[in-house]
């Protein structure tokens, strides 16, 4: 029998969110009461991140604040204790391709060993944002490339401060 | 906002039901109000499998029958025509390897072009289970194999006594 | 240096031609002079297709005629040899998914062995249509599934025709 | 502590012999003391393929005679109990490809599942025969193509008066 | 219809080039009038490679004279933009692996959303070239391994000299 | 015909070894004379491990005295060079998933080339181990997770100390 506490759990680092990340998190929003977009900030990786984890917690704020049910919060423990802690019931991820499936099935296994009693539940990326990564949209950045459909306009203005040349 | 009524799908052939099914199907259990385990049932198929389905709905009704909140269907539309008159909000499925990831990403994005408002979701196969297919059960069968740990007693009777020699 | 003669040869069994076949030939109309779309019609083959090579050859050459640079033959022999035959320089195909890539990875080899003046050019298939393939839509129009954008309109109706109920 | 026993089993349905399989075959042969080429005779599989189990191991059986220390059996039961029959400590196979390694594994869980003291070892295939299969062949010898380097003479002559048109 | 102008990229890092890299660039040489081989050169990546901008040129014209018709270039900017500024109607890129594929997929997407007027295509690897790589070839040189018949002449004198120890 | 000498070779950095690298050392413990388990010690790559080569030798010999017939030791050269030297006949390494099996075909053929008398032989991983890596298991440490089932106790009371928090 579900539990009648039906909140989800999007965890990433979103350096910064793209609308592939957006894609996930409007259809988590839709299938549970409640999502967390937990967000990466642990201390010692500090400065390894393009954006400040203040300045990627806005930007996934802003760009899901029309969704309604979505609470965008820090982390810096190991994802299925602070799933228990803020009470999900499920971890929710997107799967682009066979190395996301590979990397997913492997600390699918490990936190179920961990903690049994949160399950992962996987979404098929839709087929116009199974390119996107952040990475590629920061290289991407880096050169002048298009990047108006792929990140919010704030994001993306950010990324032309941060990166263009 | 998720919606009131939290009934998945679990589809499939189950010629016959295994332990990797059943893995799938209590885990969707424990996650929604009703889950409906929908047999393919094809006229025009009829003598493909090795179980009639009235065979097959029989050995999923018995093995799920201490999950409580199961209902098991024969159906014989397209999945997602099937999963809306039965006011499922989400179809469940479980990925072994890459050969499965593949297959319903492709399954995934036809389904969601037919029926956006119907949501796939992917639950990791337990690794004790990772190996485990009814056609890898059926060629034990029908070589003398240990198939006790693969299916549920009933169905490893039923087994052998349809392919064993 | 290249060759005076460019033709290129886009081969399949196209049973029956979808709209992600037509993105690779038009792609490859614009790369070469003349693109010959070569279909299988093997004898000993005959009956194993949904449509005859006679209707699989018209819905192809309806669907390229816009294109100005395409051909439509029948072909019964092995590919590299056919390609040289017509002075093809190239054999062009497109790439949807891991499965596609290892099995024409695998042809390649055997290609290259028999006739190494033969090149295959492979082309990414676009993400819109990188789940579509022509069993996938047989099977959605057996169930009566939405097959509008899928496959030219001609095309569409003889499937209805052909397998709707 | 290894057994003085050093039998290991190189077991196929060799539906024919390729120089892929006999590649395997000489570097088992080069690691164990004996080496049993155990093809695949199962009698209601008779006609499932283009050669008789006595002309597919005759081919073996002429293609190996230079070893030295290969015998070549049929088998007709579970692979792991043929293998203890035999006295075998380990069961040796080729990998070419993704498709093989996915499938090794899952046959790989079942088998030590059933015969946990049956180890099966993997052999990487040499690059010059990664794209060489026993259908292949076959669809080259169909079409009249060249297959005199991809298997024995004596295979050669047999698949195109069998095949040739 | 298919442009005057063939002219298509050949696009890597080539640090340093290896025969996997000829192969793929003398095929292209073979389909296109003019083939240009970019080399990238950003400045702030600077000190990342092991052999400079103009030492990668170098040897990169030295291994290509013969073919006639290649030039070699260097290039900071997003490559569809240079192609675009090239006049290139293709840029044409090796396959050895599922990796590579995965990646190559990703980026053709991102590419053509920039550029839908430049179009990428593929070339399989010959299976003796299959396992070769800048880094592997590297990594043997800074253990004492043959590296012969990997890399021209004047590379591996480069590379002993440069890793040797 | 196989050589007398049968000693086998498991190569890794085990940094540290968990019970992943221990099930497949023992299943070749079962299968060989002896076995040496070589460990990465080089010179320049000295601070880029989490335990020294001292100490990740300990910790192997520890973990493996039970089985007898292990020899472990540091090797700083290419791995077939380091195998002829020793005499070993075999290289045995484990496979968990595509990620591995692509990366051991690439080195296969690299090492075949240079000691084509230094076969490799590859063990599927236990499906209960296929999720375990060691940088798994540091990152798990690293949050305080429960790594008691991946290592031996001696590893996992030296990950607490130096990366607990």
């Amino acid at each position: 029998m579900a539990p009648d506490n039906r909140t989800a759990l999007c965890p990433g680092t979103f350096d910064p969110i793209t609308y592939g990340h957006l894609d996930v998190i409007a259809r988590a929003s839709a299938m549970y009461d409640t999502v967390i977009v937990a967000v990466v900030n642990v201390p010692w990786r500090k400065g390894k991140t393009l954006f400040t984890a203040e300045e990627r917690i806005a930007f996934v704020g802003n760009a899901t604040r029309e969704l309604g049910n979505i609470k965008v919060m820090p982390f810096a423990s190991l994802l299925v204790d602070f799933a228990r802690e803020q009470g999900a019931m499920a971890i929710v991820k997107g799967l682009r391709a066979i190395s996301d499936f590979e990397y997913e099935l492997e600390m699918n296994q490990l936190n179920r060993r961990q903690a049994p009693d949160v399950e992962s539940v996987y979404l098929m990326a839709s087929p116009k944002y199974s390119f996107l990564s952040s990475s590629g949209v920061k290289e991407l950045a880096t050169f002048g490339g298009n990047i108006t459909d792929l990140v919010p306009d704030e994001v993306a203005s950010a990324l032309k401060e941060r990166l263009g040349r």
